[in-house]
């Protein structure tokens, strides 16, 4: 990329969850199972996901304000302000969630995982498998 | 986003390493130390990090093949084709890379981080804190 480039979905968080101001603020912490609708042209790079994988899902978090660069730490004024690339801050100049979860269940395109904070209809632009040690990559 | 999102490097990785062939395949098997320098206006974004922090960056693998859903995992022909979400190929729809780093110092703009991967001339898009315990957070 020069200036920019461009994402494109791999698929759509369906969650119970809709309202920012009711998820939790980390996968552990409360947050529900949710689905993984994948985009059809792509589900063939899902094919060999097995329930039980541990997946990191990255996210495009399209509610965040990009042009935020130091905030309160979990929203907590006691905090000092901090520059977001030390937060988890969701406001940060390219707004990308990193979520840790467990594959459950696999049922075509929609991918059943654990506890994941994103809101209902967050897109998904990766998902990759959590790294073993070197000798069983 | 509807359809994409635009992402903005917020840095630019600085590595001995320029091609992609010579390139450790992780950041911990022989990668070398690399600097990420950031951008100046998305520079207070940095203004918390300090040396010893454990990092997360996360890169546009500009040269990666975004219409690739299956390879040959760490491309070894032996090893059967495999969708490319349950590997780490650069080769992906949107080709984000995660890499774990150590901070060693900051010199200004310019963040040397330990072994990353990533070739000279890679785009940064996002530093984050790795996570500690809930407690910890």
């Amino acid at each position: 990329m020069n200036d920019v480039a461009q994402l494109r979905p791999v698929g759509w968080v369906r969650s119970s969850v809709a309202d920012p101001g009711a998820a939790a603020r980390q996968g552990d912490e409360g947050a529900p199972d949710v689905v993984v609708e994948l985009v059809p042209d792509v589900a063939p790079a899902a094919a060999d996901l097995r329930p039980g994988d541990e997946l990191l899902l990255l996210t495009w978090l399209h509610l965040a304000d990009r042009d935020t660069l130091a905030v309160h730490p979990r929203g907590d004024v006691d905090r000092p302000v901090t520059g977001v690339f030390a937060t988890r801050s969701p406001d940060r100049p390219n707004p990308i969630g990193l979520h840790r979860v467990q594959l459950l269940e696999v049922d075509g395109p929609r991918l059943h995982v654990s506890g994941c904070e994103a809101v209902d209809g967050t897109p998904v632009i990766d998902i990759k498998p959590v790294l073993g040690t070197a000798d069983e990559r």
